[in-house]
């Protein structure tokens, strides 16, 4: 077998793939060691002249190969250190990683039970059990319906379109509704998929303002719904966030959902980054109110640190994805097969060909359990708590606003900037101190953290964390490394 | 560390690593090799009694867990065998795999350099290279730009979306034109997406008659463009096909690029299934015409048999994603980076957390060089002419069409049916040959290929191959298959 055809024969690759997943095993423990770098930076021309990049028209041998994956490894970013705490994901879950091995053996789509059987049953029981979770619906029996979506923004973009479908159906099956003429509210710390996906649906996005702790002012969303009713739009959807992107901030879901239903509007809950409390007995009440959304968006690869990416979008309107998305294509749902065609699940997609998200997922619930992703979840908040009591008690931090979840948003002040009053141009040079710490961190290779600026706030930093190999010690060392690299700004 | 802890430890995971990455090894061959099975058929509720899906509140051990991976694995369909043809994917590339399980343990997403420094570079040149391609620059600098999307049907929405936003600019930057108002074309051939995207763009999509072949009707185009226009909607955008799904058809690209120039419209190509043609400089004669697209949807995963999902979307329009997607996030694109912030890709994508699709085909390209990928389209483009021609030689087979690319259409007619004149409700009974093939293939696990109707047409089989592990020897196999299964009916 020629190394172009496509696929392996055991005398020319079973020995290439043993001595790649022994090189992939060793990268998994060493990613994730203290001993080793989060990153070794590169310039980007740099990093041209390490990497050669360029396509060629002739083949490269295995032992080149075998060179190219150490380097790719070697000078990508770790996620999975203790010390990356970059994103809205960090992890390498060795149960998760196990699931997308499988997955990329399978090599399947997620169409037909004819083509994916053992993912479709996968599917099915991994959305009810997510629905029975958040819809408390304690039968268990199959409330409503569910989708795995390419991520969050994607699933927004989803709800959007639901949401729309939902309300012209309702107005008296008025399918002529322009979308010139509808409007969504969201909030001002929402994410920015909203907008995004508010210009793909071709729909106006008005966003309300924030508290001081980033949670939706419900008076500004009644104020701003009246408005554009004066106007004659029609106010069809309203979007909340369980867990926003910088503050961490929960909107007031049961109030937002008195006002939909007070003025008929679709309430869709991004809980993309919070919904993974749902499996904490203790911290779930952050999502109070939640049952009552019309659609929710949950990322599990956030605060569940699944593998990227598994992302779902469910709703209580157990038909509306198949009314609303359905083309009942031939070639594909065919009608006169031998067996029930319910479980052909593509067609109540937006998609076609889709990669299986599910089985990471599965697979990481068998091996933990519900009690393990509880126990994943107590650990962060826990730590959380410990930062945002850190901040709070050493010279030179201050809390940006009270915490209530992961996020503890701070600005980190060197003690030339400690006496506020007597320096000109303060938030100015405040403003300037993430960015070079940034840069310091990033060139030693010692930490990442996020920083950014929010409304009329100067830049500050974002500690998050998803993963729960990180410990006491990680938080302390956090400290001392900015304290360090800030002293010798 | 415990098992509900998101990292893994050398004592407690290294060795169920080892053991899971030698079974994934061992499915690897097996999965593809004609001793076994394709599938082994279970009824959904068989299937539920075989593997316990449901999901615990306690953790499996490792033991069970590995039991698990062996179930998942037996009762997958095989995917990449060599009797499988069932889609317009399949194969199980060697290095493509090795690819995929990099990108696990990296576990990162693509939108700063800073998070995906080697990713990032890899995506630039990737898209660098096939622009050069697609739109015949010599000089290889970068004309356009290109996204990598989660499938086709995505990355179609996209391009009406960006159509939209061209059309609203050109207009006298007439931002206010409703999408009420505008009209796309697409032959009634073309992918379903096309249709669903249409929905969530809310914009009406008007179909185009084909000819015998499944080729776009240019007459019929021109005539309902001008109707459209006569109603006073904006005509925007026409969507050719090069490779319909079913029948295999390329529309008429330069005749259709004429028509858009003529009449000030955004030309989209959906290569999805016939991109991968570019490679082969025997066979990219199909394609011709294509380097006049405004945009092109070109599916890796397909033809060149790069594990699911890698998409990517092209346009001659450098710098229209950033345009008409970016909304310059201050928490992930900030400008006061220390480092070029025009390699943070992430603000011209629909996406915000986006899988990495490019490392997988970045390393089979690297593997087999171009010249390995048109050694691969070459002898699938072979094999698909001995099947045709076996069609035509055999008794009993009779072609739906003539085909042009990989696709070949045919009836089996049982030995019963084959004097047509004499025997009532022919096409009735020919309709019903295929589904009853299909179960006996499916239950006995010998083969999978796919039917469907088409318009008026009786249900026909689709013979289809991406998999260049396909010999000679396989082509006859499916015509005795099919003649085996199909005079027992």
């Amino acid at each position: 077998m020629s190394d172009w055809q496509s696929i392996p024969c055991i005398e020319r690759h079973k020995e290439f793939l043993e001595k790649i997943t022994a090189i992939l095993i060793d990268c998994a423990f060493e990613s994730v060691s203290r001993e080793n770098p989060v990153l070794r930076w590169r310039e980007p021309n740099h990093l041209q002249n390490i990497i050669n990049f360029n396509l060629q028209e002739q083949p490269r041998d295995q032992d080149d190969l075998l060179e190219i994956v150490a380097k790719i490894f070697k000078y990508s970013i770790k996620t999975g250190h203790p010390y990356f705490m970059n994103q809205l994901f960090s992890g390498l879950d060795p149960y998760g990683l196990v699931g997308q091995w499988l997955t990329d053996i399978l090599n399947s789509s997620v169409y037909t039970y004819e083509v994916a059987p053992v993912l479709t049953l996968m599917e099915n029981t991994v959305i009810k059990k997510l629905l029975s979770m958040f819809y408390k619906d304690e039968n268990g029996s199959m409330i409503g319906d569910g989708l795995f979506c390419p991520g969050g923004s994607f699933a927004n973009g989803i709800a959007i379109n639901l949401a729309r479908y939902w309300f012209r159906k309702k107005i008296q099956n008025n399918k002529n509704i322009s979308s010139t003429n509808l409007v969504l509210f969201t909030s001002e710390d929402a994410h920015y998929s909203i907008l995004k996906w508010g210009n793909v649906c071709d729909i106006e996005v008005v966003l309300i303002k924030t508290d001081e702790y980033g949670r939706m002012n419900i008076n500004d969303l009644k104020v701003k719904i009246l408005e554009e009713q004066k106007k004659g739009n029609y106010t069809f959807c309203t979007i909340a966030t369980a867990g926003t992107t910088v503050l961490g901030a929960f909107d007031p879901l049961i109030e937002i959902a008195d006002i939909c239903e007070q003025f008929n509007m679709w309430l869709h809950v991004d809980a993309a980054w919070g919904g993974g409390l749902i499996f904490s007995r203790k911290h779930s009440v952050l999502l109070r109110g939640i049952q009552r959304a019309d659609s929710i968006l949950f990322n599990a690869h956030k605060l569940l640190a699944v593998p990227q990416q598994c992302s779902l979008l469910l709703t209580k309107h157990k038909s509306i994805f198949k009314e609303a998305h359905s083309k009942h294509v031939p070639y594909l749902f065919q009608k006169d097969k031998f067996y029930p065609t319910d479980l052909d699940v593509g067609d109540k997609y937006l998609q076609c060909g889709r990669r299986p998200d599910v089985l990471k997922f599965w697979f990481m619930w068998q091996a933990k359990g519900t009690s393990g992703f509880e126990k994943h979840i107590d650990h962060l908040m826990k730590l959380s708590a410990l930062f945002k009591e850190e901040v709070e008690k050493r010279d030179g931090f201050k809390l940006v606003t009270n915490p209530c979840f992961i996020n503890v948003c701070f600005w980190f002040i060197p003690s030339t900037l400690r006496i506020q009053n007597s320096i000109y141009d303060y938030e100015k040079r405040l403003h300037e101190v993430a960015p070079k710490l940034k840069e310091k961190m990033t060139k030693r290779g010692s930490l990442m953290i996020n920083y950014q600026s929010l409304h009329e706030k100067p830049n500050f930093f974002r500690f998050v964390i998803q993963n729960s190999g990180v410990d006491t010690q990680d938080i302390f060392y956090v400290f001392d490394e900015l304290e360090n690299l800030g002293e010798s700004t």
